[in-house]
């Protein structure tokens, strides 16, 4: 294969077809390096003819150039997905995959940057439309569409809490301390405060990839998990609304009025995409369930993924949250849509959604490690990068802590107000909780595809930190995390019960679950050690959303296995049940018992609760009838 | 949500931040026009600040552009499936789904090119890189994978027949009527004969998606269904190479001697593109094989997907043909690889390819249809265009009725030099199979695609002409494709036995076939209307493709179903068997029979025959314990 690589080079070269793009390409390889195997050779024997016809612009050569972009990307992935299977078998946890990645980027960067070509560094270069139209989309939508509801819904108040004013808090902090620092006139960059700002909510966006499989591996207990999986999703689409604001305000002096405009176009841009993603969710189930496209399923599965893509660029292009669109229309696919769909359809959505989500994560390291030295633009100031690494610390720091403790606070006041003593009442965010949500501020891709719409004259100089500073987080916060898990003593092992739809069951028929797994499922999953090895990747997610707990293993389990919040809640929302029950055979909410998980700030204040128990029961008694396919008595003619 | 859209536009029109384009985008739509959602208002509510701050090159504007852009061709690709399934479900067989897609594709194209907007235009016009790059590698992978190995290999003389020198004879006519037309004057068109062949070459691709998507739906007779669809398989290569070739001599004076240099770099790139498919396919076997990848196997359908890329991109970036490599990594794989794969990345493979290729064949019909009005360097000249509309005609005439009485005359030539008096020997193509594929010649995407590498002054005219040629092919032959095949007489509802892995039996466990589907399997997969229901798309394609065949069926079924052709072949390639059987119990080839179906010019020159028997027992006793992962034992294990 590598003779057939110089060959095609030498042709290249020898026939000088392509202009110097093409000698460039083949003088540019180190012949060292094993990893870049673009053509390079002195051999004289093609048996082809020569001739020096073809321009620059011709596509041929475009074709010839971008094949082999495309196949240095590809050859980049699989290297990063053999070294995932790799460490995953020897079951080595120092290194992850991430960082791996990365560094896989960087080599193959660092040797498409040192040699001459400029077609293929052009077509590496990381581009924030392809970040933003390709790479994002499969990822949120497949997060939706994964979402163990259950746990989500139960814990949205403190996700909302950290998500919102968290991020918030955040971008004001490192904004401020950018802005104090350019001030002092140490480096040359001269910046205004709304563009400080600018760069603290592209520095505030986490990145839930590195962090959310190191936590899959250990099984970390779901409540945490499904708080920073839920933080680092919608702090996404905070940042860029938040950054988008701040764009517009580039220039203008910034008003006190405009702050307050800013949060009113926020909450506005949140709300009616999460409506657009509603909306085509119910769409989508409406339209399965009034036609009799399941008969087609490959044309159905086509019609659903099209539809979840509609929502994004459609919310996208009005100019709202494209990624809390697509989230929220994953979320109501899988709530409604999923049951109206064909067999086919369900397997083969649940796949190529995570086919997709998982090229798109693995190449996003990748694509970052690359435009550490394809971007041509990038003036690095060493003294910039620290000090902007040292802030995003703070600024997370501020962000978390006083949150958790706010959280806690009204956990205890609600708990006091429902009769209970403060001593019975457990901190809903304990201090390791907070400590592990303070590391797992990896900073991702978004910052930087963000970074990349920076405006004025320190754009580069503000471009190369941001790059640097995300590389460096996912390196040293994302490499340490195991050992932080084990530091902080957080729940490990903890395993989901109801793993359906995942690859051990694609042989079995269909048959619904019986009533005893809707009842009786652990309310976090926490199944000690059995069934551990089956659980595989989809761990946290679930086909068939906790409906409503059976108290009595609600208590047994808090007897034996929790240590340190061993009150955790038992009659929290009950929203989002399984499709296989009815609205006769539900058991009725326990209203006596105390409840705290969706206890965080924002819920608390909007009474999550009470709107938990009426949205159960307007989604069990009008949302399922009319989007629903008959789905009970569908279960039972399968039987 | 249209309120929401027009909010949207209003929001950019008003503020005025994106400049002219924006403006322009708010004003463009025809509001006649249902299809086109792009925003346009006039009522005042946003509530949103405005400011003049952003310039035109902002990547947020440009964020906006791409998603509309984005959200139209998604919209489109939703318009089009919809109405291919609303087309099968009411039975409508008088207008064909590609006709419709090439006709949303022009309307919207028209709206968009009378609009003053220029991003939209820009964003949706043709680009043969994307077309390359995306669009036709998901295309070849399924039909690779998704090939009825048997019918292939059974038909591999015919097909080769008509794919080269029926390909080569059409563009040389096509070339010739071309160059002596524009030397006659009448248009402004000055062409060299190397660029009159290269624009026949460009027209000599037939398209197989739409004539194969009636032919599946009619259930045509699988030798014709197998030979039209591996014509159009190869030709598109053979024409890129052509096309390629041609393209090298532009601007010098052709000689004599290039004509052989020219065949000579064709018969190479063909042979080291079947190798290098061959290759990473065996490779994607022994890896899957030789690991235990298959424990992870998100991981496992993540590489076996870009595998098959990498040979496409690796063949084209050598300047080799990445259609032909990729078809037969496809067939490498689904024949070794896929057996060795856990069955969840068999089934999500599967399905994954399948998903891919339908949205990439939905979507370059649009394309098409768009590029019509998008393209802005378009020079149309009706008399050239119906010229060159009745010459691709007489060269598809030229190609396949002498290449047809060729096969016809070798057929009885072998079967007279078997013993056979002449008739008792039928045509290996009739005459009815002869038209049929004469009008099975519809152009598609690839020559759109050459087209615009076309090089010299005459470059528009003669894009706007391939690109009216092809809508027009498309369009009148496929639309009186199912009128051809009753007034042909072709035989039609032909049923294969063999429709393993479809959505039917995914809830069943994975057992293998017994061993009299194997033996007793007819050889033209014609099983009398049993089974109807259940063969769906996959009709035409095996898992388990048929090994060698009892010899009492064969003559049963030529007895009894046969009309036109009764005695097809019997002892025809028995390569390519399942996975299932072991070298031991294999039936000995019955080589004192009759073959004919493998009789086409190459194949006899080559004996294809011969190699076949050598071919299946070193795939049998070599390649088989080699490459397979111990099979035979597995699924007795799963029994």
């Amino acid at each position: 294969m590598a003779s057939a690589v110089i060959n095609g080079g030498l042709f290249l070269a020898k026939r000088g077809v392509f202009g110097p793009a093409a000698e460039s390409l083949a003088k540019q390889v180190d012949p060292a390096d094993p990893i870049d195997e673009e053509p390079k050779s002195d051999s004289p024997d093609t048996g082809l003819p020569s001739d020096d016809n073809l321009d620059e612009t011709n596509p041929m050569a475009e074709e010839i150039f971008s094949s082999w972009a495309l196949f240095i990307v590809l050859f980049l992935l699989c290297s990063a997905l053999w070294s995932s299977y790799y460490l995953q078998q020897k079951r080595i946890k120092a290194i992850h995959e991430t960082v791996l990645s990365i560094f896989y980027g960087m080599v193959v960067g660092l040797i498409i940057r040192i040699s001459p070509g400029h077609y293929i560094q052009d077509a590496v270069k990381f581009k924030s439309s392809y970040f933003f139209n390709i790479l994002l989309p499969p990822i949120i939508l497949n997060s939706g569409y994964e979402l163990h509801q259950a746990n989500f819904f139960r814990n949205i108040g403190s996700i909302l809490t950290f998500a919102i004013p968290g991020t918030f808090i955040s971008a004001m902090v490192l904004g401020i301390i950018l802005y104090i620092y350019t001030k002092l006139g140490i480096e040359s960059i001269g910046m205004s405060f709304v563009d400080a700002l600018a760069v603290g909510a592209t520095l505030s966006a986490t990145d839930p990839v590195t962090i959310l499989s190191i936590f899959n591996s250990y099984k970390v207990d779901p409540k945490l998990y499904t708080i920073i999986f839920g933080e680092s999703l919608l702090n996404d689409a905070i940042c860029i609304v938040m950054f988008e604001t701040c764009e517009k305000f580039h220039g203008t002096s910034a008003e006190f009025s405009s702050f307050f405009e800013g949060i009113g176009m926020f909450l506005m841009t949140f709300t009616i995409s999460t409506i657009i993603g509603l909306v085509v969710g119910i769409l989508v189930a409406l339209v399965l369930k009034h036609s009799h496209i399941r008969r087609y399923p490959q044309i159905e599965t086509c019609l659903v993924l099209l539809f979840a893509y509609e929502s994004y660029f459609f919310s996208n292009g009005c100019h709202m949250s494209g990624i809390v669109s697509l989230l929220f229309c994953g979320i109501t696919m899988k709530h409604y849509a999923y049951y109206n769909m064909s067999r086919r359809t369900q397997i083969a959505t649940k796949y190529i959604f995570q086919l997709l989500a998982q090229l798109s994560e693995n190449f996003i390291f990748i694509y970052l490690g690359l435009s550490l030295f394809t971007e041509v633009e990038l003036v690095f100031k060493p003294v910039l990068i620290i000090v902007t690494f040292i802030s995003i610390c703070i600024s997370r720091w501020a962000a978390v802590f006083p949150l958790g403790r706010a959280i806690n606070w009204f956990a205890r006041t609600k708990g006091a107000r429902r009769g209970l003593a403060p001593p019975a009442v457990q901190d809903e965010i304990p201090y390791n909780y907070q400590m592990m949500q303070f590391w797992a501020g990896l900073r991702g891709a978004v910052g930087v595809a963000l970074a990349m719409g920076l405006q004025g004259e320190s754009k580069s100089a503000l471009l190369a930190t941001v790059l640097v500073v995300v590389v460096l987080t996912v390196i040293l916060f994302g490499g340490t995390t195991a050992g932080m898990l084990e530091m902080l003593n957080i729940k490990t092992g903890c395993v989901e019960e109801n793993t359906s739809d995942d690859e051990f069951d694609i042989e079995a028929p269909r048959v619904p679950p019986p009533a005893s797994t809707f009842y009786g499922k652990n309310p976090n999953g926490m199944i000690s050690n059995k069934n551990f090895a089956s659980a595989s990747a989809s761990h946290y997610t679930d086909n068939v959303p906790t409906r409503s707990r059976n108290p009595s293993q609600d208590d047994l389990m808090r007897d034996t296995e929790f240590e340190d919040h061993a009150q955790l809640p038992a009659n929290t929302l009950a929203s989002f049940p399984g499709p296989g029950s009815t609205s006769g055979n539900a058991a009725p909410p326990l209203q006596d018992q105390p409840s705290r998980s969706s206890s965080g700030l924002l819920s608390n204040i909007l009474s999550v609760d009470e709107h938990a128990k009426w949205f159960t029961n307007f989604d069990e008694n009008v949302l399922k009838p009319v989007l629903l396919d008959n789905l009970p008595a569908k279960q039972n003619d399968k039987k």
